[in-house]
């Protein structure tokens, strides 16, 4: 079986993708029994390119590292829906930036390649939360699949945890760590620094943005925890019923007050489930120092699922990076490949 | 499609398994799409039965619950082998207790209904340690399929997150803890108590026996990353190889002097890789507090894999447990159920 694989949005976690297609090609076909072929390209800024036959991928990798755009090879003529029916792909790697509001750009290359039976992998959270329904019923009707692992912390394979691991437990509540800035900046906030100190930090590092308003009031976790919400439960939260809350509050005497009853206080974005239903949050909450989750520090992400069957299950991992989120779309690859 | 199951070793794990199929029957046909039917069950104590066209299972679960044994039924005649055929079962769960040194009785009933073209689920160690090379190939042979979810952390699903979650990625190194009833005992020491008065409480509680060699000593761990080498590496390593070092020189000031370097012992079970190949160790080791393993508490277990695509991925649940093991048989049925 050959896949044809199209790239669109080729910034770090595009590039993390091809190299690591570069370096795991044999044990692809040695252990998962797939060949691929890279057929297309496309990046707003570096350019789009298309080769029906496959690109050399190791002069590709070489390509993007030395000249970090993709102007080494012809130019592919046509807009992106052209070239992508023109490439042959069954396999469409969706990478673009995220937009919350209008899922744009990736909702129209996503709704694009699985109205024309291409099979697609994305990474972009703002199609998922907004559409995800849409998007499945359109992959159904044309014989496609849409796979999003990358959605949720990175490759960290929570949604595979979701569908396979725990097939056939309920999901009771979900607690989790979220965000890595934000779990970053409380955990220097531990070791003695204050909240601006800590953020100054964060930003330095490249883990907060100039403006950390996403991370900090708690946006980016509860634009998560929607998906989430999404994706166990199929229902539609309108994000702003969610209960968000973020740690620009949060002081050091909190911290050195909570630590002293052997407590830690973390971003929790969770859904609890009551009789009145299911309620969305992201707070900072104190938990015991034996929680699974008070020991996650700096940048990693986790959660905590409480199942029926199980009792708690936890995941810890990253919740971001480029070869992580590039290792969620070979994580779909393969899935494809297995279920095709 | 309908799955007709027969189960070998109706024990506590055996029993939770049928529980879980009636309370789970709307949904394995709603979400999952399959139907299916409890054709046999056999007990080396509680009797054999056999319903080509299955049982009642609510009556079979009162049964078992009020009778604690199958004499509510009629028996059926013949030996294993010939009601298992007679029964048209496709699917076998078998959970009869493990035996390291010759895989029985698991290992007949396993081999057997390979053998005939009826896929297995089994919780039972001995067969999948000591022959899981051969019992995929007669599966492979006969059109079946092997799961052993259970082996090793009951249901929390590890095997599941090695084949799927983490599809792609390379294992490094594995570290866990991989038996709840020393970890309890060390968790207790933790809190003050001597290793005598921390293991008879285990044993108070059920978690150790009464001969608790297996646990303390680290045979059962041992076992278990025997098991993991064989899946994550297929390799056989010979038991008595492994480094296997117990807690019953683990005293309370060991534990207290760690604890002021903010360090916690544990047990940890792990698979170390060099130049030299793999190192198979069970030993009670020093954590960093800030270690994901190091506040795992009482009987919980839980597996650090150090990944080359994604770092650290920590899963932590339950790792004995009877309704824990019967979602283990679960799992593994609703997978079959999927490839089929």
């Amino acid at each position: 079986m050959e896949i044809k694989i199209a790239l669109v949005g080729c910034g770090n976690v595009g590039t993390a993708f091809i190299e690591l297609l570069a370096e795991k090609r044999n044990e692809l076909k040695n252990k998962f029994g797939f060949f691929f072929s890279l057929v297309m390209v496309s990046d707003k800024i570096k350019g789009t390119i298309c080769n029906k036959n496959g690109f050399d991928i190791d002069e590709l990798v070489l390509a993007l590292h030395e000249e970090h755009n993709l102007s080494h090879f012809e130019q592919a003529k046509g807009n992106f829906q052209e070239v992508l029916l023109a490439s042959g792909a069954n396999f469409l790697a969706e990478c673009t930036p995220t937009d919350f509001e209008t899922g744009e750009p990736g909702m129209s290359h996503i709704k694009f390649a699985l109205d024309n039976g291409i099979s697609v992998s994305t990474t972009n959270k703002g199609p998922i939360a907004l559409a995800i329904d849409d998007l499945k019923q359109i992959a159904d009707g044309h014989g496609a699949k849409i796979f999003c692992e990358g959605t949720v912390l990175s490759g960290t394979p929570l949604l595979d945890l979701l569908k396979n691991g725990l097939a056939g437990c309920e999901i009771l509540e979900v607690q989790g760590i979220l965000n890595g800035t934000t779990n970053f900046i409380l955990s220097q906030m531990e070791q003695g620094q204050t909240y601006e100190a800590a953020l100054k930090k964060a930003q330095l590092l490249g883990f907060a943005e100039a403006n950390p308003r996403q991370d900090v009031e708690a946006f980016d976790p509860a634009g998560k925890v929607l998906v989430l919400a999404k994706l166990i439960y199929g229902i539609n939260v309108d994000f702003n019923s969610i209960k968000r809350i973020g740690i620009t509050h949060v002081t050091k005497e909190m911290i050195e007050i909570a630590a002293k009853n052997n407590h830690r206080i973390k971003l929790i974005a969770g859904i609890h489930r009551d009789i009145n239903g299911l309620h969305l949050y992201v707070m900072p909450r104190e938990l015991e120092n034996t929680h699974p989750l008070a020991s996650v520090n700096g940048a990693t992400n986790a959660i905590t699922l409480t199942t029926d069957n199980l009792g708690d299950i936890t995941l810890i991992g990253p919740g971001a990076g480029r070869r992580e989120t590039g290792q969620a779309l070979l994580h779909d690859l393969i899935e494809f490949a297995r279920t095709k």
